[in-house]
């Protein structure tokens, strides 16, 4: 387990002179030192609304959002990720977590048959700074998704760059979660279309850019998943968590991406918060283990079953 | 019947410092310290023109907007929504009437079938708070509709997402109505899709969430409705009162909205307004006896009989 | 003739403190201190294009813009009604006339079959007060036309709102033309939704509304436009002129307009402009005699006739 | 030739007090004291492309743009029209032409059978302003088109406006070109359809309004011209000049335009420019004689034989 | 070679008079004195994703953007023409490149023939500019791609005019990609319209333009592109490099384009940076000997092979 020293910190020319510094602690923070990133994603009850916190094979507790904020306070995490109003909600009672405000969402009611997707900005950074301010919480970072091939996708990336560069001017951490999807984008996993992804990330000044993880032909995926990794530079690559999976199985693709392909990290939501509350914070926790502590799929097993 | 304390009130982190008191003074005059909602909707002279008050079955009265306020000024509410240029209109002569700007609104001519539905809003929180200011009424809060799944949905997330930070900057409390519509909506009324809606709104930081009541297939709807009642978490739900509806009928199933589901209160409009004064008044005082006083459907009813 | 008092005036609770005051006086000019309100039209160069000022039986005089303003300084008359230009162009040469800034206009050249209407504003109500300010001229108020049931019509229920709020804090008086048109309106002449159309003029706020005399079915449109005035509520109900029609028919039909529907006034363009000047001068007079002075249809044509 | 004095200006009232000097001396200097206006159009190199300026019957100097302001430089005319990007780059060199910016320009490309046409601003006027003031440069004022008819008519007539009201604001004379052009627009060309557009012009308060030439039946263009001439009223009217004509048949056109059908000057561009340097000023000196000097056609045709 | 002298240069009129200094030495660093432009272009990870940089005959050094970096550092080049966020990224470790910040990019996900191309701006010039001062980087210009007869035409030509005119404000030179496409382009070759494309350019007031070389027919390339060079005037035309070709081809064909045709540089991407970096560099300054130092191709190619 490696620890970076905040001289070692490639602080992006657009942060100001006088933000460097939260930049930089900010960095430090989500990390914990390491320069990876294990973000606990809890944005879903917009983009999937509530059919994952609902229904067969879902723990009854998940259908309250503050499941959510229960886990995230119980484990060892990096950040959590979700929309301002449950932060706004909830953060009083949970004053430690470590914030990162998913900026933009839309439901999955409009399919991409019928059109592309777009999903626009719900405050600029001004406003998650105020909240930030106002409250004292841990506010580290923002998110913010583009639909990469969407016919919506200029404004995408305009919200994104804008978004981006202000959030530099506060010292806060900027994560993109980038899709290829549209009618224009026939294999969403293709890996060199996935590579291209996080090069529009790095391109964006992304400090951290969450992509699906492909599906490879005729190689190993985390090899192929390579190129994504090396394409997006200095841009820090994490992997999506997608649907739940057996533990076993996710914990170690979780281990190959980040030691065969290279990954800073992962990006994990469904597969954790999908158990009951001492489950999910295993399942974090051996999350953690892999992503910061460098721990072996084995080891974070034994974590996760509380061994 | 529950009173709250004003410390138990969980004021959301993006209400400023300097306007918690406002804030929190404004939420115990909505529920009349309780925490529940007794809203008495009046913004159909957009959204069904005048289909709801002049017609058969319709006392003449009903034409009249004043009638509106007429009933509000005489009944026992929680406040009264509707839209801004009725309040500025006749609010002089009702001055002791607690209001809620509903801020968009759409007339319902484009049907679903020629467009999905858009409703844009009217005003933005400043000129609200100067009328409030400027006029020295009970302004508490303002509403906005979202038509989740409408392909015009993105505009629609960003303007309720805007208004609900802006209002909370000045302690106005924030009402969101939604409703799945558009080509993508197959079943505008399954209760996982309602759960659904309840969750967006507390994403986007409602205080209230109004949805159409679902209808349950294989289950009683009033545990149906429990998901969306979860769902939602601290943002707190109330039922659309929807058409006129025979008043036991509509009493009974209030009260088990309310003691089975969970939910927070009612948004009634027609049920009320396509009265005479005097039976709209004491129609008013059942609905509110069984909100916010906890009477039993069988009082509420003898209140709305007069007995 | 009934002359009401300032005291009587229902000020609306947006106009600033500061601006009641002109508020007032504008109203009790505009009205001629009877609260009814003789409008001359004159928006059709843009709305008609040239086909109202010339060709057969329209007096070779109506192609010179001035004839609007001859007619208007020459005729009793409430406020003549016209674009900025017009205004910028004249007023220096009318300095007396009470001018309504018509704030949006479009060509009919694009007709309903290829695209529902949008009409969108071509001032903010900044410049306007400027224009007043700068110029000294009586501009008394504006005015703003939404085509309901548009596929357009959130853009302009916007626009509407805005710019009515926004008049009130200079004290100017606003005037919606309001007509039911788009692919969504099958007649735009039914009563019932004309009195939609004027209830959205009362949500909105206007002081008057100008909509298009219904066209009844199955009873006297005089008694059905009653539904439209009463549903405006404390928002003036005007009727528009329409094509030319002859003298005594649209005299008389003004009178049942205002003495049977209680219409508070009329909004004439074509009926009076569409003559020589001495001839329109008298139609105008005319009109004002029924709407403002209360004179019979037969008193006021024989102002017509010069009798 | 008629000498106008300052003071019979109309000074349009929508300009500001402090701009009413600069106004009337660009007026003054924008017709050479005459309120007849030469304008020479040089805004085809986007308009057009490059059809304009190379090709069969071209002269080789009309690829190069410095041959619009040498022609500019040493020719009678009242002002140069042209975008502001080259007028920022010869500028320095052509010190004494007057000039008008041209505000929005497209390329033809894009069909009326593919989409309606639709140009747009590329400045605001407080920058046209910031370039006259940083350069010294004569810049008189700015020129706008508008497509009447096209489905995005909404939004030129509002750019119109709104640079028209903000160019007075700044002295700066406006001169809208109006072409009705679109799916909805049948003959371009119909007198009684440019009568239309001039008094578009009129209303939106435009200094002189540029429209092509009818086309006539039945009667004489230059008659039939006369009542968009009349329509516009105080908003002169002048008319462009097309493509290249026969300089016999060119000139006793205008001349026609002028003095039968009473409009008040020209605008000219490839009549002028598609020629060599010294035939182009002959033809700019002609073209001036006849609008400004109210020369005959005859004798223009002499000036530009060099006789 | 020719070197030019400030005082030669014909600074643009809308240059603030604080900025001409900057301007003239941004202009003398990014051409090295000559007035020409060698320009390596490194926009492609987000115009073509990941195809340029990854794949067969590719080396995989191209993978890693640094790659970029460390030829515009170790070559000879005018600018390196790239993203704001690679800069952000990369530029405290290559302090010495000069930059030129790539405004607006798009992905090639949406071809033509599913929608017409449209890429907006990402940042304003304020956000340049704060880069440039916050950075301390040799930030010399921006760059803004149109593509002409698309239908979204009207929108990048407004953002191009603004982006030029305010990056002059802060002394910044300003180069344009014009490609023609769209639905209305038949041929984007045409030698005719790619002389209207550069045209366009000079009307902007950009003072480079970057085209596609023409395909001729009937006559030789070079000698057909004189139209575009001619028909830019002021604005400085250079070719946009294209996809790999044979090193000795490029060569001799960037030769004429300067030495026949007249432009004044040229844009190369991948004919640079799909090379190992030895040899990228070596054809940077084969290139740069040509464009700058008037070498000749044989010269340039014995520069490229190290001989």
């Amino acid at each position: 387990m490696l620890i970076i020293k905040e001289e070692d910190i490639k602080v992006p020319l657009d942060v100001s002179q006088e933000a460097r510094e939260t930049y930089i602690n900010n960095y430090m923070e989500i990390t914990r030192n390491t320069g990876k990133l294990m973000l606990f994603a809890g944005d879903q009850k917009v983009e999937h609304l509530n059919d994952d916190f609902f229904g067969d094979g879902v723990p009854s507790d998940d259908n309250d959002p503050e499941h959510l904020f229960k886990i995230a306070a119980n484990s060892r995490i990096g950040v959590f990720a979700t929309q301002l109003g449950l932060i706004a909600r909830y953060g009083m009672d949970y004053p430690d977590v470590p914030y990162l405000v998913k900026i933009n969402s839309k439901s999955h009611l409009v399919k991409t048959k019928q059109d592309d997707p777009f999903s626009t900005q719900w405050y600029d950074i001004e406003q998650v700074a105020r909240l930030r301010d106002n409250s004292g919480l841990k506010i580290l970072g923002i998110g913010y998704t583009i639909y990469l091939g969407s016919k919506y996708e200029a404004e995408m990336l305009y919200q994104a760059a804008q978004l981006i560069y202000e959030a530099h001017q506060y010292g806060l951490l900027t994560v993109l979660w980038i899709y290829p999807r549209g009618v224009a984008v026939e294999n969403e996993k293709d890996p060199h279309l996935i590579a291209g992804a996080t090069g529009v990330g790095a391109c964006l000044n992304a400090d951290f850019v969450k992509v699906n993880y492909p599906k490879a032909e005729g190689m190993k995926t985390e090899e192929a998943f390579k190129e994504a990794v090396l394409a997006a530079g200095r841009t820090k690559v994490v992997c999506a968590g997608g649907s739940s999976d057996d533990p076993e199985v996710f914990l170690k693709k979780l281990h190959a991406q980040i030691h065969v392909s290279g990954a800073h990290g992962n990006a994990t939501g469904r597969n954790i918060h999908q158990k009951t509350l001492d489950e999910a914070v295993r399942m974090c926790n051996a999350i953690y283990a892999i992503t910061v502590e460098d721990a072996s799929a084995e080891d974070a097993l034994r974590i996760y079953k509380g061994e």
